[in-house]
């Protein structure tokens, strides 16, 4: 039985770079002043929710839009429009993370000149979403608490290309399993500069900060 | 205000087949009569603990090795170690999911005539593993009870294309947002045949009747 662990280095495969088209995504939004936001997770992390909690709170504060990034299905849509918010679906037909191509086909459907707060929900994904510039202003990602308190030794590029850091489900606290000091001391360790939110969408904790920090962001 | 979903939908670019590596894959483990279970799941769903319990359960009964594919860390493949099994760690380099090709490297290192049972911990991802033969003789997913009951319309794929569907942290039920029932409905309305075990890592519950299968599926 060998104790040591084997090491075996794939290459990486660099994807086609996208960056150009998003800085023609950033110089479009900046006509119309618009804030983009690209918010990323794993699956069943809480995005959606998280977004109709803002969307809420903000609502006589700013003219918001979403952008339900998503494999398949429209639910995601049709919960932010149930709640009263406005919401186009995109369907990356099988992609796994939204590029700025994508983002920049949608805002063509969306009269921009309303709107000074646009999310993009990419997809349920902790890897792919992160090597991919959307064109977006601000990068935000949600970690919920049953994911576990490691996931920034596993997926340390996403904790880097976020200013903010979302811990939502902080309601599951009470199972006993999540470590919030070594979660921050992980999340700090790759990404120093980052701010960290502790919410529950289930019982509202948390989120007024989240949306404070949210709107001196847009405004800044 | 809009409240009907407008949909956009992208084409999907179309990967470089791996087929062929993959069944070079299969060919290889057919000689050494090497069963290879691809294991996949999104991030902190439990795959390394849904492992962990499976050799311990095996152990007199098959000789297991286990390939960890990880974006970055070894920390799976030390805890599989710890556990007392045998593991090597896979680094993708910044790839999110396992192909055929890697798969193949990583055979290289086995002393494959040993190994009755092989478990690849793909990347913790619910989309890019889907669509990636691996060259494994079965596919086995795991949905843990926090990602709720809704994650079969947005990932169809992965329910398609695995035999097996561990539903993990089945004592997170009580906290109440997961309905079972809705998530047989939607999951056999995509994969009628799919097998489904309720487990709970924590407790125990549930593992005996998952490696009950496995081991039949090996022996088939």
């Amino acid at each position: 039985m060998e104790r040591e662990v084997k090491l075996i280095q794939i290459e990486e495969d660099i994807r086609a770079d996208n960056r150009k088209e998003a800085e023609n995504v950033r110089t479009r939004l900046k006509e119309t002043n618009t804030f983009m936001l690209n918010l990323m997770s794993s699956p069943g992390a809480g995005k959606t929710s998280v977004i109709i909690h803002t969307l809420q709170a903000l609502k006589d504060k700013l003219n918001s839009a979403v952008i339900e990034a998503d494999m398949d299905s429209k639910v995601d849509a049709e919960s932010i429009i149930a709640a009263g918010g406005f919401a186009v679906q995109l369907h990356t037909g099988g992609f796994c993370h939204v590029d700025s191509y994508m983002v920049s086909k949608t805002l063509s459907e969306i009269d921009l000149n309303d709107i000074d707060l646009l999310i993009l929900e990419n997809v349920g994904n902790l890897i792919c979403p992160a090597q991919s510039d959307t064109g977006a202003e601000c990068n935000v990602m949600i970690l919920s608490v049953p994911e576990g308190d490691d996931k920034p030794l596993k997926y340390p590029l996403m904790f880097r290309e976020c200013e903010a850091l979302i811990v939502n489900k902080t309601d599951y606290l009470r199972m006993g399993d999540f470590d919030m000091d070594s979660l921050y001391q992980r999340v700090k360790r790759l990404n120093p500069s980052i701010e960290i939110f502790e919410v529950s969408c289930k019982t509202g904790a948390g989120l007024q900060s989240w949306t404070d920090w949210l709107v001196s962001r847009v405004s800044r």
